[in-house]
């Protein structure tokens, strides 16, 4: 299986690489010299951005946990694929969210949000568990892909999600702020 | 022919990611806060996932394919992109079914899958061939590439097809489940 | 350069297999259940077929030509890119083709092929005269990339474009055939 | 890190053939047998060249500077999404530029120009400190990466910049004119 694991990881690179770049075809243009048209292309920019983040830091999680692996099972594939699957539709819910924001977009941005990062930490799971049996080792390498925020990270989820239904304006900054603080902390500890 | 056909697996496989990935575009978003679009959207979401199932299995299928073989001729070159070409079809034959499903459409869908999986088995038999000369060989790579589930999967697509004449909205649903079906049942074995 | 020579080859990939993928994303679905529709649906399909034969039989000659090649030079960087860029008009100016036949699109169709296949020409001849200096070993490499069809091609495609003048829709078909034909018969050598 | 920095170099790569190929997606074709609307398409063609041109010098620029490096850090992975996000934004500014062009947007494309130029210094930056100490190593390398152009085109940038708020119509000219100048020169050294 090693070499069907090397091509997995080329494949969902590509898939990723992908993911991150055709939003950018969704960003609706001015079409009148009108400032008002300015300012919602920079929203739109400014989005963006955000699931640009968002994208590149599950790159960079996922890049870290296979270098580690040295190769994969069926079970693997499945968890990886449902993960990509899920994943893909990032883009789209972000575009949902900037069309019209109200409480149904947010709480389903939020639970898409909540799916992703669970599917990746059963995927995180699946790999490793595969070649390591000892809790040390198993604990070192999640630290290496989460750094330490996990926890803070999963718990804030949570929180946010509860307080959209009450507040879905509000929250769909602090859900949009979050891959941004993510990307940059994570890679600094 | 070898650094060809290394070439040709990462070609492939770079042509699969992007039929895998640009079905996402083609989704249409809720405009506004309605109970009716919601679910349009998410059965538009529902279909996604299906067309997923199915060209993730046929990759699988395939690296398993390539990774066994060591060379490639020009008979074997001419199959893979006859069936790149079909395989490429299937997200916008998924989209017409979602769009109007009627008799037409589904018996579309119901041939075009036969024809996919039909270029596949013609072009796994020459992959083998090229290697394997042994009757044991073939029948070996044969279920490494499709599980047990050949025969009866064979069987069931001709079923469908001719159900799906009289019944076409009922067997719409049965076409959709089958790559989900395919997907987990053949990596379980 | 060798490592460059490599990245390259490994991005006009890329660039082939996002040429060949994205054209399925211009196919015109059908709206209603009518027969008229499904008429049309199955020319752009057939048109989709004619231009994934074209860029197919471009990845080929295209990787034969580089295999042979261990490293490039600035030269050839231009060349290649030059080549690219009219290569990723192909998809567009098929489509123009089926949307209008008349004599102006058939006529630019015809040019952009003719421009096509010779700015491949003139990469080719960069690629071989960078490694060979002998003129047999030059000759034995051109017919590998292009078989004995070259100069009958290339007399054909000036025979047609001065016949596309006259019967611009009468020539189109022959246009759209000579991919399918130099894709089938190229590789039967 | 080492087998993370070659899984960056090929993400990238991917990212940019994204790039380079999606652009032709946005072209709109002519719709009737005109000629003012085959011009229309003529200049919308000329403009994709030049993007074209544009993405494949940074390309060649990019790769330039990576194969020189071994390795990465997170310092570089932060710089080089950054520089990726901004970049992938040119295409859709090229789109806005030809269609409107008054002085708001040949400004905004103007300085996205210099941002994304400041933002692949700052990374060739980083990735050369973490390899070279000694300042003519780092000379050198940055001449083998930007050419001896560098300062020249940094101040006809700003130069551009100020008379673009004067006279927006002609410099919008320059503007486009500048990648396919720095395409063909920095090359030819």
């Amino acid at each position: 299986m090693e070499k069907l694991k090397e091509r997995m990881d080329a494949f969902s690179d590509a898939v990723i690489a992908i993911i991150i770049t055709i939003m950018v075809l969704e960003l609706p243009i001015p079409k009148h010299d009108l400032f008002s048209e300015y300012m919602q292309f920079g929203k739109a920019v400014g989005i963006f951005f955000i699931s640009f983040c968002f994208v590149a830091n599950i790159w960079y999680q996922h890049s870290m946990l296979f270098n580690d692996a040295k190769t994969m099972n069926d079970h693997i594939f499945i968890r990886e694929f449902i993960f990509l699957a899920f994943l893909s539709l990032m883009p789209i819910f972000t575009k949902i969210i900037t069309y019209d924001t109200n409480r149904t977009t947010v709480l389903a941005y939020g639970i898409l949000n909540i799916i992703v990062n669970g599917l990746f930490v059963r995927l995180s799971y699946a790999v490793i568990k595969q070649k390591y049996t000892d809790q040390q080792d198993i604990k070192r390498i999640f630290h290496k892909v989460y750094g330490n925020h996990n926890n803070f990270l999963g718990y804030a989820s949570i929180t946010i999600l509860v307080l959209a239904y009450f507040f879905p304006k509000a929250m769909v900054v602090v859900y949009l702020a979050m891959p941004v603080i993510s990307f940059v902390t994570t890679r600094h500890d």
